[in-house]
């Protein structure tokens, strides 16, 4: 037993206590107290992604569109630090360091390992990629830290732990991005991209770094995040990029040649440093030097930095240089006598002028984003049963399977890639990743319910209805597996052909009894977005009953009987001007005849009735006018008008389907050719669910249409609404503000948008309408009452910001990509909301997965956990690692104080958690998984509200010990009990 | 005398005999018997100025043109070499590499020296720079190339001496060039560039390489040089450019990763190789793996190249790839069984395409390239004086001064600098760097004459009769060098003012006689020229009789004496529609009163009188056509038609100077506001000097304008004519016709152009029209008895050849620079007119030179020469060298058979020749300095002639022994006696 904790002790941290002397903060240059230090921090930034694919990248094809080599910087930059102690040089992304390092020979990779130990080589943020703050979910970017942080640790040690969150390119901050971070055990965050004003205030205040608290849940400093605001990005000062593709001038100190320029050079650095040294508070400062892949030749970069370092301390301007690192910096400020500021809401909108609000991005390619979302759940799948297949069988190799698609998820969470953002063919690449690694995956789940080679057969388009298999088989098993530790119950729909007049029958294996079915027929939509592919052309509904973390099986066979068609197939009823309302035990949702839009909600058992108009609208892409050349592109929103138009020619055609003991009642509406919604209210679920059908937007009116989902009430909302921040905190927005600094708004719209990664909800004193998505969305509340979603956009402009192409998704067949997707309307009063939003958030994330059969598995119903775990307790990650351990995360999934029993500390034993093994050990980790918790301590800052925690108990000061030794592993052996506050996330290594 | 030879060995070939089995050949990979070897080159070619300046090509600043800097290359390429001792690279312009190493650490200088003395980086060529053919004069050429070859030397000892030179980028290559470049002891010469027709026709008969004889004059092997084209330019074949500023494909040979193309780019190689080995004789084939300034990141072009070699090499395709040198790989062809082909013309005009002759650059640039030719007078002279100098006082300090400007014309003799062909901001600096070279060689010669620190007046601009000094003063002295070593008379021109009648008295200091002199109004052209600078009116000409070697001095002053004005002022007049007359003892010169043209001239003692029609003309530069859309540019030359306009609207105005006893008698000419031209008599003077002046030349008519000088004859030349090669031998012109080829003429005129570096002729069986000039021009004779010469050219187009600016040079003063040059027509016998031409040519490049003093210098007359060198040898090179020895070089300079007496061998002795020091012993060098003779033995090939040379007296086989021992220094260490063959250059290191 003690043997086997050493193992995974050394897993995790093999760097001995003597190598923390030559490791971590102890190698830094802290400067001279009575001058400027000014850290020149070499970096290179290196896209997972974007112009060209990540594989381009690595290896410098593709040139025709930019010359980016990352294979040649790992190349080059190793050699240079090799040659002069004194140099440092970061690197970020995991995703190219990895393919790197398994090309290189034994005598480099020791090279590479000694200056990892020694600080001349540091891993800032080590996530496999730099992700994207907007429209990333919490549980990916977890993940994809977590694949980058233990990449780190098992090739070199705890030395190679990143002390720094380094964010410095996405396109504003989103506060959970911090607390995670903070969980993670970083020390600090360095970004580049705030709003200009935001800016300009900061640095006329000196307020560029203070203490982030990026939650409102955790105890304070647990999400904690010392942030600092770089000066110029991520770039050089003006002047001084000295990259072997940067057209400024080199410093050329030979007095015997022509064009000598030293002191010219020294002046203009001078200047720089002075001017950012006043937009800060210590006589430290840093300056990125470096840039979008750069040092593919380093010589060059680093030629040139000898001679500045050298000139100007040699210039006698009371400052020194010296290279340097951003934890090194760091460090330094946390040696400096400051009291830093505190600050609790976060980085969003981004605008870099006015006029230029990065809120286009929160929407930008809908079909990706609902595609990295979905995957994130096959990843959760097959990463909960690889784990249960390795104690079935332990020659089962670990992680093998589900590297593809973890390699693939932590590309895909790329500022460039899950935002929208990148060129068609590499959002193509990017799409194409996870298709390979959730084919992979569907090997193990397929193994998993088989025991065999034998391949299940997953169908990727039950959404259109389009399914071979089911759609020609007269008999087949429906397998549906339930990643969440609760039990659920969902509504199948099952693309099969009703044209032959068969009888469906659908049979729960285990307890043999007949479902009750319902058949509804292919909608006009659909068909219209089927585009001839396929013939199923019913979709076959019924409840699924699914068990915790476990799946059940469903027979499906057809028979013919005339009899029973009229029992089974619903009649779709066409309305005209007539006001109709659909219903079931929970919501009457009443559509307007003479609109043919959503009219109100009426919540049966709260007895609240609210107008609620619903309509599809799009706003006119602009391209630029006489305030401002600004297009909207990629990045950028910016309507043409603040007023959207209808997407309707006069108003949407209505029918429904509706009727007693139906399974769902369902209202179509046709708003034009390119856009449809569906309304459905399913038996037994308490929620409206809004399926809209977008696309392909026609812009052969020239116009780029950005189409929004818009709800109009009559709540007093008084500019107030609410978006979530990665999928897991509420955030207040409010319409024209912004909480740090006195807004100049230049855009009405666009300027009031945020990113909804999982829910919007406005309300008055009373009354809460929430909506729940199914991917990421653009979202804001422009008048009282008023709520929207961004679904869909295609543009032909640019907005000028690297692309270089417009965000014109023409998809497979040329004329426009149609996307599909969910809302789930919840109304209700404020104090009821949270308890539905938190658990069917997490449905729509965690949705069961589905897959089809000829014939049952041995096992047809099967959990595996020994009970449901409660419903405020999520299990975040079940997954195998690389080295042979197990990775558990549990979370509170509840903010402090927004239910009044859900929100309390809830506790869960791992134990006996598990029916297909017994945990004997939880050791906690980091929230990353690279460290055991009760080894890390991180830096403490003494903050201007004077919060002083007491040594020992919450956190430590001057940094020696532990901050969070309560919650320290060792007394938690033998019991593996877990008591999780409101919001918190623990990672556990367990045996 | 012993130690002291030692020590001057030592400083030629510091090399042991140990150390030459691991340089020069030893170290060659010669590849498999029984496969195709390809020799992979890695190369850079760094251009000594083109779009941006040499240091800005150094430093990589200006990047906006364009990103290349030189200093990263060598930093770059080292660590590689260091780390793979398989790999190999080659280096070529030591105006770089000389650069560079002064930077570079011991540690650095001991790398690299181990790397040239393994062979593992090798310099080739090893000149100053890569020196442009076509308008460059021999004596630069061999001071540029010696400047480099002895840099190398002195720096790295014998093992660094370039086998073989590498032009790879000229536009065309000369005879004389090759002759040069065997007299050097290269042992081969590889190129790049060559007609389009001519490459094709070579590469289907495999005559791509062969021996090319040098000379008419020298026995062969002498001047025979081993020439090879490159397959690709200098470019590597298609679709492997791996250079980090390429943007071919990188090789991906991650299976795991995207795009994995071994096998796509195996098969792309072998089909490359395979099609240029059917070129070529052997098994052996060459690539040249680079191209402009490439290698700044050499891991990227290596890496590739490293998987190139391995995968190819394993693909077993009959192939081995391996790094290689252009001298290994032509040590590889010697040892191959073949038999080469000798040519004996030329590689002019270049042209590669149809309707693209280079043959614009002949001429490009006139100003610019006037100005280097003059350079390279004044850098002979302050090589002289310097030596002079040392043996007066040993404490001057040697070469140092004479440094900037040897620096200034090595980099001037660039192909893209005297070839004119740069931008416009670089031709700037190439002259700015001639200006301060010699503005350091006048404080040599003030120093020489005057003992002390006081400065002499030096006049740039005395051609336009403008000087300062001497237009102010009442009394001055004209201080007069002959840098030649024979006497020599000229007339001097020097600028008064002579508005307040005075008498003007030149007096011989030495004898304190009077001389005659002459003075001439300023002409109208010349005020045009000189644009309100200045106010000398008139011109005071006199005969300067000068001392071999030597100088003397010259007393002006100015009386008042209303009575001599009639006697010394000479009258202009104007002359309407009558002809005129002007004649000397040798020549009668008429011109026809009706085209204002000249009509005749009559060579009074040879009793010829030909009909001599001479008019200005120029092309209309084509912007493209439907033929051809290639514009008339820096390189192109393409007359838009074939028949030139006249500079005349109707005809020239006539004026002329005449009457009895006159120094000179002068026709001027004024075609038009931007034409105009002196024809000038001077007493005793057998040529008929034309002074041409153009410019500026008007564009406002959109019209690029290219100016020739055109004569017409009733000689019946058929279209043969004459043109030197570099200064030196006389190559046969044809029209519309090449020796090697059947030419398919595209372009009438330009595909007839040919450079003119000194002279070019006519003559029909009896009678010669030569004509020198003072620079080098492009000259054809594009009709049986007609020559012409292009004096000047301004151009709106531009010719896509990478220059990417119009040559339009505007000149200081904004509206175009205005070119002032002149020609010396000689017309007699064939058999008399090469004494004559020789030796005017002679005089032309080495005419004295003046310089200013309020006083005269202690020493007023002065030879350096104990005698005179008979005529027929020319004193090419008297200077210092770096380390403290000094180099003589004696040429005979008349062609074999040229003359009845001066072509036969003529003998000078070293020892007593020069008055201010005794020379004790002469070592032969190789005609660079780099190399004592003796020690070097050339490969010798084996040539389809047959020519076979009995070993030990002329040639040796299997380059065992010496091929020229007859001429070893040994032998003649105590008399010095140096007999030359015509056309014979020999070097001596003197002591």
């Amino acid at each position: 037993m003690l043997g086997l904790f050493i193992v995974i002790l050394a897993s995790c941290c093999s760097c001995t206590a003597s190598a923390d002397v030559s490791c971590g903060y102890h190698s830094c240059n802290l400067g001279e107290a009575e001058k400027l230090n000014i850290h020149l921090v070499p970096h290179t930034h290196d896209d997972v992604g974007w112009l060209k694919t990540v594989d381009q990248y690595y290896y410098g094809s593709n040139s025709s569109i930019v010359i980016a080599g990352v294979q040649y910087i790992l190349d080059s930059v190793i050699p240079q630090l090799l040659s002069d102690p004194s140099k440092r040089f970061i690197y970020v992304e995991i995703a190219f360091f990895s393919r790197w390092w398994e090309e290189q020979n034994d005598a480099m990779k020791e090279n590479v390992k000694q200056l990892v130990q020694e600080g001349r080589l540091e891993f800032i943020l080590g996530g496999w990629c730099m992700n994207d703050e907007a429209s990333t979910h919490y549980n990916a970017i977890i993940d994809q830290m977590t694949h980058g942080l233990r990449y780190l640790n098992d090739t070199f040690g705890a030395c190679a732990r990143p002390r720094v969150a380094w964010q410095i390119d996405p396109f504003g901050h989103s506060r959970e991005q911090a607390s995670l971070f903070a969980q993670m055990g970083f020390d600090g965050l360095f970004f580049g991209r705030l709003d200009y004003e935001d800016k300009e205030n900061r640095e006329k205040i000196r307020n560029m770094e203070e203490i982030w608290r990026g939650s409102q849940s955790l105890n304070s400093p647990h999400a904690d995040l010392f942030t600092g605001v770089d000066e110029n990005g991520y770039n050089p000062p003006d002047g001084f990029c000295f990259d072997a593709f940067c057209r400024d001038q080199p410093i050329m100190d030979n007095q015997a040649l022509e064009d000598y320029n030293v002191d010219e050079k020294v002046e203009k650095f001078v200047a720089a440093a002075l001017k950012q040294a006043n937009h800060f508070q210590t006589n430290h400062i840093m300056m990125t030097m470096g840039s979008d892949f750069e040092y593919s030749n380093a010589n060059v970069w680093y030629k040139n930095l000898d001679k500045l370092i050298k000139y100007v301390n040699a210039a006698d301007k009371n400052m020194t240089l010296f290279y340097s690192t951003p934890s090194c910096y760091l460090y330094a400020l946390n040696h400096a006598n400051v009291m830093w500021n505190v600050k609790s809401d976060d980085f969003f909108p981004y605008a870099d002028a006015p006029h230029q609000y990065w809120t286009g991005y929160f929407t930008s390619r809908p079909g990706l984003k609902g595609y990295v979302r979905e995957s994130n759940k096959y990843l959760q799948v097959c990463n909960q049963l690889e784990t249960f297949m390795h104690f079935k069988s332990a020659s089962h190799t670990l992680t093998s399977s589900t590297k593809v698609l973890r390699d693939a998820m932590g590309v895909a969470q790329h500022h460039d890639a899950v935002s929208g953002t990148s060129k068609q063919h590499v959002a193509n690449d990017y799409a194409k990743r996870l298709f390979e690694g959730r084919e992979e995956c569907n090997k193990v789940i397929s193994t998993s319910f088989t025991g065999s080679n034998e391949q299940l057969i997953f169908c990727d388009y039950l959404n259109i209805t389009l399914c071979e298999f089911t759609q020609s088989s007269n008999q087949f098993v429906v397998l549906v597996y339930n990643p969440l530790a609760r039990d659920v119950s969902n509504y199948l729909r099952i693309p099969v052909n009703c044209d032959d007049h068969h009888v469906f029958v659908v049979e729960d294996l285990v307890t043999s009894t007949r479902l009750t079915v319902q058949l509804v027929p292919v909608s006009e939509a659909t068909l219209s977005v089927r585009r001839n592919r396929g013939n199923a052309n019913c979709e076959l509904i019924f409840l699924a009953k699914l068990p915790a973390l476990g799946h059940n099986t469903f027979q499906v066979a057809k028979h013919k009987s005339s009899k029973s068609i009229s029992l089974l197939k619903t009649k779709v009823k066409k309305v005209n001007n007539e006001d109709v309302t659909i219903t079931n035990e929970f919501y009457k949702v009443k559509f307007d005849g003479n609109t043919g839009l959503m009219a109100s909600i009426e919540n049966i058992a709260s007895g609240i009735t609210v107008p609620v108009k619903q309509d599809m609208l799009w706003y006119n892409a602009s391209m630029g006018n006489d305030v401002s050349k600004q297009q909207s592109g990629a990045y950028i929103f910016r309507p043409n008008v603040s007023t959207p138009f209808q997407c309707s020619n006069g108003k949407p055609q209505l029918s429904v389907i509706k009727g007693s003991n139906l399974l769902v009642q369902e209202v179509y509406q046709k708003f034009s050719d390119w856009v449809w919604q569906v309304i459905r209210l399913y038996a037994g679920k308490k929620q409206i669910e809004v399926e809209w059908t977008v696309g392909p937007i026609p812009v052969h009116d020239k116009w780029g249409k950005e189409v929004i989902s818009r709800y109009e009430t009559n709540l007093e909302t008084n500019g107030y609404f609410y978006t979530d921040s990665n999928g897991r905190e509420i955030l207040e927005r409010r319409k024209d503000y912004r909480p740090t600094w006195h807004l100049n708004q230049s855009e009405s719209v666009a300027g009031n948008y945020y990113p909804v990664n999982s829910r919007i909800y406005i309300h008055d004193n009373q009354v809460q309408l929430t909506v729940l998505n199914d991917r990421s969305q653009g979202g804001s509340s422009l008048s009282t009452g008023q709520l929207e979603l961004m679904v869909h956009r295609r543009l032909l402009g640019e907005d000028s910001k690297g692309v270089g192409e417009a965000l014109n998704e023409t998809g497979q067949f040329g004329d426009g990509l149609i996307t599909r997707g969910k809302h789930w309307l919840l109304l209700d009063t404020v104090t009821l909301s949270a308890k539905q939003h938190r658990l069917l958030a997490e449905e729509i994330y965690m949705s069961p997965l589905v897959a089809f059969q000829h014939h049952a598995p041995s096992t047809t119903h099967e959990s595996h956990i020994t009970s449901p775990l409660p419903s405020n307790i999520h299990l975040l990650t079940l997954s195998t690692t690389t080295d042979g351990g197990f990775l558990v995360r549990v979370e509170h999934q509840f903010e402090k104080n927004e239910d009044s029993t859900l929100s309390k500390p809830a506790t869960v034993s791992l134990k006996n958690l598990f029916t297909d093994f017994q945990v004997s050990s939880c050791e906690e980790l980091l929230l990353g998984g690279n460290a055991f918790k009760q080894d890390v301590t991180r830096l403490s800052w003494e903050t201007t509200e004077k919060l002083k925690f007491v040594p020992g108990v919450d956190v430590v000061s001057n940094f020696e010990k532990p901050y969070d030794v309560t919650n320290g592993l060792h007394q938690q052996l033998d019991s593996c009990d877990v008591t999780l506050e409101p919001m918190q996330i623990r990672t556990f290594l367990i045996k």
